[in-house]
């Protein structure tokens, strides 16, 4: 029933387009595949009603739409079932923390939101539009995401730096009754406790027996701790570039308060590598660089999730040496913790379900799900599963949804 | 080189929804054709590059997508050679007065901005995102899309209510340097001015010898006013509830101040039907009904323009007896005056040359190359191509891409 939709940018147009130059700029590398691949774009719009001839325009437009408009006005639910609203994302960003470049802005960020918003596509059949916005203030982010959202089935936060991608997220998912999600926490955090889930059966240790150590208080490092705790991992702490965050550090961000209050129950304190000696985990999400001696310090059979891209913490080869599970950010190394594992599928049964919100206990279902797919394959090389195994989105989005009706935030 | 996409709303799915009934709501006439195409909205997004495996996502996401936002960053235009920003419009609404029902709130007027952005993609090729703000306040306004232009093309204002909405276009304008274009005004006045010059050319009238009458001074009165005079009709006058604007009222609104500024070169007062009196054209952009003795007190030959919908100003029937050529905004009558002819070749011709702005210029060379598309089969019945004439969108786009660039507002 799909209308036949003519692509402007076809193969061609897209081959031929690398050896054009646009806008008068300086040429840049011709043959690098990236900038073939991204010319014009990397994503449509796309009409899924057939418009042939004026029948058809009389019922997708005026004047048919106009019943379709009034039965909405009359009975707001029904805006769910009658536009796209319940499949579609906003993907939010201000360009602030956009890849391991910084504060770029928002256009220099497209190309990743568009990223992402095809990798929703892809792998959760959920459709996403970019929205980089040219402001960085927290009310102004937030007053634009509540103006915008009666469009949106859900917004996900994206590259907006920390300590602000902490308290807009909040404040918007307190404004409004859709799911309001930051990718590079969460998202972040749900993967790694898979993998850890799966390392812990891997090696038969029970995760209260697990001290865990994370290098990096932002975004990602905060969500992790948060999740880790909340699975029953027996202690977590976080180190910053000034040592691990504790009780008695007088130099804490509000943030950074908060995680003090809930991690790191042995009283800690001192250099990361300090808090290494004896850890049965370590997750890198800072980039730097582990000294192969703190790695070495760590229990018999650690775990290291050095996840920095594009260079871990501690390379795998190092790890290796010491560690009886490795995993990474990196495609090129087995076992990588990368978040399309979870976002496309928490999307989807958030959206499917109608949810008003994604709770803590949502994402440790999504852990679980994703975790259970590797089921008996499971292996040192082998704790998580590969982006392109096809039942993850299923599975993950079938436990984001049992699990929004589990928690009472299920409206359909 | 596109990606397989799986529709996530198949043919099945969307003839079987209307069978089912969404959100405990109340049944809607399950029945009606209307429903059945609305379920699940019109519209997806698309992918037009491969992610089929970890190759393809290391190009199109990270890591390869860091280059592309580098070079960005380094050069800001690129942003339009490798971003889908240069093919896609928001379709911008407050919900204040979507087609007659009035101001139904942003949720509500999401079928008609839904319908909106497939007609951009089927008729123009340009990609378009429904953004129904909640709010209706002007600075609102006006800052909610600024913060979030920069993920677009273009921004095309629909269904916001005058007088706002010329305010609102006039702000955004100032501020974005892409265009902003309230298709309620340019889009009826293009297409009006079209058939217009037809209509003359089909009787042998100078534009300069005609005097107009248009019945509305809201967002299409006014604009059709503006635009028949910048095309040469010897005489406009507008007429609103209260009768014909003139200098001598003192209750005009400062927008209509400035429409008797320009207008109503004979110094008419008086009611609507004083006004036709011998008048060459009448333009109903208002609803209600012009009596018959008025039509027929019209010049001899006249063009009766009647775009209510679904209720004609004049019927059809009832205009034929006194005038020369019948329009109306109906698809079931000849010389159906319809927006769709105008928008998507603008907004294509006018993304296609980067154009910063959309000019009066590029307006009227619109108007004239939709126009030039009847050609030789000029006739009382075809003043006006059909919607589903193919030669329309690439007139129109040609014709606005070239005047851009006369203008000097072309950056490409």
């Amino acid at each position: 029933m799909a209308a036949e939709i003519v692509n402007p940018r076809s193969d061609s147009e897209s081959l031929q387009g690398h050896t054009e130059q646009g806008s008068g700029a300086e040429p840049l590398d011709s043959f690098d595949p990236a900038f073939a691949l991204h010319r014009g774009g990397k994503m449509a719009v796309q009409a899924t009603v057939p418009i042939r001839d004026k029948d058809d325009l009389s019922l997708a437009y005026t004047p048919g739409v106009a019943k379709v408009c009034s039965a909405i006005a009359e009975q707001p639910e029904l805006v769910h079932d009658y536009t796209w609203k319940s499949s579609v994302v906003a993907v939010v960003t201000d360009g602030t923390a956009v890849l391991g470049l910084g504060d770029i802005g928002p256009e220099a960020s497209l190309p990743v939101m568009e990223g992402k918003a095809i990798l929703f596509k892809q792998f959760g059949g959920v459709d996403a539009v970019p929205i980089a916005l040219n402001c960085t203030d927290v009310d102004e982010i937030v007053e634009t995401v509540v103006r915008l959202a009666p469009s949106f089935g859900g917004v996900n936060l994206e590259d907006i730096s920390a300590p602000r991608c902490f308290e807009i997220e909040r404040r918007l998912q307190e404004r409004l009754d859709i799911p309001v999600f930051h990718d590079d926490q969460h998202g972040t955090a749900v993967v790694t406790l898979a993998a850890l889930r799966n390392a812990a059966r891997l090696t038969g240790r029970p995760l209260g027996d697990l001290r865990a150590v994370i290098s990096g208080a932002g975004a990602a490092g905060v969500a992790i701790a948060k999740m880790l705790v909340e699975a029953g991992i027996g202690d977590v702490a976080v180190a910053d570039r000034k040592g691990v965050v504790s009780r008695d550090r007088e130099d804490l961000t509000p943030i950074k308060r908060e995680l003090a209050s809930f991690t790191n129950k042995a009283g800690l304190s001192g250099s990361l590598e300090d808090a290494l000696a004896g850890a049965d985990v370590f997750i890198g999400v800072s980039g730097g660089t582990v000294p192969e001696p703190a790695v070495a310090s760590m229990a018999e059979g650690a775990f290291v999730f050095a996840m920095a891209n594009p260079d871990p913490e501690v390379h795998p080869e190092v790890a290796h040496k010491y560690a009886a599970v490795v995993a990474t950010g990196r495609s090129d190394f087995p076992n990588q913790i990368n978040n399309v594992l979870a976002f496309p599928g928490i999307f989807a049964g958030a959206l499917q379900v109608r949810a008003s919100r994604i709770t803590e206990g949502m994402k440790l279902a999504a852990a679980e799900a994703l975790a259970a797919v590797v089921g008996d394959d499971l292996a040192a090389d082998y704790v998580i599963p590969s982006p392109f195994d096809e039942r993850v989105a299923p599975a993950v989005t079938a436990a984001v949804a049992a699990a929004a009706r589990a928690e009472g935030v299920a409206r359909h």
